[in-house]
């Protein structure tokens, strides 16, 4: 019963999308919000319906966001950030610590590191991580750009603020090996318990990297 | 400390906002997706990022869609369900029940019971629900368009399918009123304990009325 209630379910999903969406527009507009990360079908039709809810003007706006988006989106010509202008407001900033190149793997990671107020250096978007399985090689990455920047010589310290994930390890890994020549200092995120976190609730493998790589205790 | 900690927090995320984002352009289309329900402007932030990684064609596309979507989406002219032709595949099947018509607040509803396989009747799609607060009067749904199906005179049965909250149940009632002196039986969804729940966990109301409303059993 419960069986053949599972296979009336699975049946009923492919119908659901093979025939009663009823237009082909509305089948396409849910498609292309479909191929975002993290939206369903379920949920690309709901943003639809949203939109068919509202005033044209407003779909009619987004779809000109991203035009122009696409279109005219300039990135700053030192540290591959967003940018309005040539430099971007922290290229641009005297008062930044022009020797210390944070390298992160996308704006988020800039902005997250930003957000923090703890870092007054400069630095290099890579516009992703190497992830071979997925198609991601070195040269799709902006890692000569970084080279170029080392190269120039004024760089005195690289700080590799990437994920701790396997796509990250990776990628700091090869940066590691094309900078191990260079005469730069190379760092990265401290790793361990988060602050405020209690050790009880830490995972086994950041609380083992933490007790190994304690550090001096300061009032 | 947590407190200070906390304030920091309110403050980066403002700061975050206000000066780090970069490009206007990017801000533009983060404020455009995140005017969607469901989406913050992290989450904003995430599906821009994700577009600018892609080929531009994809923004692009995305934008042509919804253009499309709005200028050119047509309703069936019988149910209001979306439709490529002048009725939709509902309306125009023979073998429908066209005297029976199944009220819905969206076409996510219709869809919904559709693929339940269990419905034989036709549809009329609201385009929402009363709600007073939201803004949203009776004259702005499709209410006058179901009165003059059922002064046609073809109709026998209408089934309230509404959500099961303040605004459905208001519509259902509004509905009710109105169609009082139509010659039609009007019915709603049972309303009971879900097919496969365990009693323990169904929330009060819903088993109070479901014992209350019991019906006959059949093996």
């Amino acid at each position: 019963m419960a069986k053949l209630r599972k296979a009336r379910v699975l049946v009923g999903c492919c119908y659901f999308w093979a025939v009663e969406l009823g237009s082909q527009l509305v089948q396409d507009a849910v498609n292309a919000f479909a191929r975002f990360p993290g939206i369903g079908r379920k949920s690309a039709l709901k943003l639809v319906l949203h939109l068919l809810r509202r005033e044209p003007s407003e779909a009619l706006g987004l779809g000109d966001a991203l035009k122009r988006l696409v279109e005219e989106i300039r990135y700053c010509e030192r540290c591959f950030h967003f940018s309005d202008h040539a430099l971007c407001s922290v290229c641009s900033n005297p008062r930044r610590q022009h020797e210390t190149v944070c390298v992160v793997a996308d704006p988020r990671d800039l902005m997250a590191i930003e957000q923090t107020g703890r870092y007054t250096g400069v630095y290099h978007v890579l516009g992703g991580l190497i992830a071979p399985l997925e198609g991601v090689q070195p040269e799709q990455l902006r890692i000569e750009e970084l080279m170029a920047r080392v190269e120039a010589g004024a760089v005195k310290e690289v700080v590799l603020a990437l994920n701790s994930t396997h796509e990250g390890e990776t990628t700091a890994f090869y940066l590691s090996r094309r900078l191990s020549k260079a005469a730069v200092v190379l760092s990265t995120l401290a790793r361990g318990v988060a602050v405020g976190a209690e050790l009880e609730y830490a995972d086994e493998l950041t609380l083992g990297r933490s007790i190994a790589d304690r550090v001096p205790f300061k009032e």
